[in-house]
């Protein structure tokens, strides 16, 4: 059971807790280490993750990614999402991976905020943009366009 | 406007249709290569997939492991999908990428069709294991279980 | 200590020999699961592979990726490899995992002989393309392009 | 050719210069964008790195990448590599991306420094640990190892 997100917004502990049915789901028969997330778009729609690991590891899937990958596929534009929120069994907040830090970055706007849970009440946030600070986006690859910008 | 595929099962053409539907959604900046996938599980629902590109190429998702990752975050089980259909703007009938099949592999039984199409009436089918033979799988990490099985 | 391979030419017994010296290296601590590859390239000289893991899954790159990554950095050319072994303590011939033979479509021809062994005397052999049959290839991306070929 | 980075240690100078050498063999048939990599070992040896891309993206491996996975088969450990240098034609100093990061995490010490440049004398600096704030570690899938420490 979780406990409560003492000091945390209402709406930020409600995606915790949405993230944590997610986190159920996940696919774990490896590491049998469940994350969870949700995301929150636009129009206020919630769409759920989790993690689906593989046998090879490469192609295993984190549930960030998960999330922000279905809500693309049910339209949503990249830019436009509210916030994002993290759950596992971790000693502090969890901590979303690199791949997912550099899929935010290329989907969410740099100052989205990713609220991080663990099982036991400890909580942070951060915006995208300070998980991956100096991240390489979009405009790296092409310098004609970043030096419009 | 995709063209009729003459001699597919009407279930497997629909669902060719589904995953077109899914295309019109996909996030591709970088190649402009659309693809789109559709999923039908055991009681009969269908999991919509769109690729997801990202400037770094690495992080990118494909349509058909963006359908599979969302059923398992929506509660489906490994082994209980029925057939997934892929559809993308290629000659022949689209091929998935070996990452997508070792996914298939992973969370699809052997035997699980995959519909494969372009926009002009190609199809072919073939099932998750004739894709990648003799396949890396969970048996294969583990050989003590392997042996007793 | 490896079992000798019975029936198999004696170039590619002693490729199996360098892919378990490189098999020693892996950096494992997740799974235990420790692979080689050795690659040939056209002027006989040979490329080491282990795989290497992360605490997040997705970024784990296998033996034989490292391998033909590391060639490509050393100035070989895409589609000129002669041969690739792979090994691993499996109960029979090691299977590569999908991301790797598309890796393997990429940078070697498509009749490029892969190697595959287990620490006791299992092996055996099949060509790229076998191990990806109707792959998802450059050519696919590019439409006209492969409409002039 | 090369400009000069002005106000940059001649140890590093050096492994940018190093970076570039690799950099001219990049497999980018898609993006057309080169990076390269020089990573440093505690005996003062270099492994250089490209990155290689691929027609299905997703199985793309970045100059970093390189470099680490192949130390790493050379019997390098992880924790003991004393720089690495990336080089890229961007506008700015190239900016690794989040898979890169997340290895350089499990692989690299978190003081360890990241040489930053591009072809026109830009350079920075940052260690691995500010490249990922709050990391996901190897410590944050072992809840008991983690409170050990």
């Amino acid at each position: 059971m979780l406990m409560e997100y003492t000091g945390l917004k209402p709406e930020y502990s409600a995606m915790l807790k949405q993230a944590y049915e997610a986190m159920a789901r996940a696919y774990v028969p490896y590491s049998g280490f469940q994350v969870g997330a949700a995301l929150l778009d636009a129009e206020g729609q919630t769409h759920y993750g989790c993690n689906v690991e593989n046998a090879a590891y490469g192609p295993t899937n984190c549930a960030e990614r998960t999330a922000l990958f279905r809500a693309i596929a049910d339209g949503r534009s990249a830019g436009e999402f509210r916030a994002i929120a993290v759950i596992g069994d971790t000693d502090g907040p969890i901590a979303p991976c690199g791949i997912c830090r550099q899929v935010m970055v290329e989907l969410c706007a740099p100052d989205t905020p990713v609220i991080m849970g663990n099982l036991r009440g400890a909580w942070s946030i951060a915006t995208v943009a300070e998980l991956l600070p100096g991240a390489f986006t979009p405009a790296s690859l092409n310098k004609e366009e970043h030096e419009l910008t």
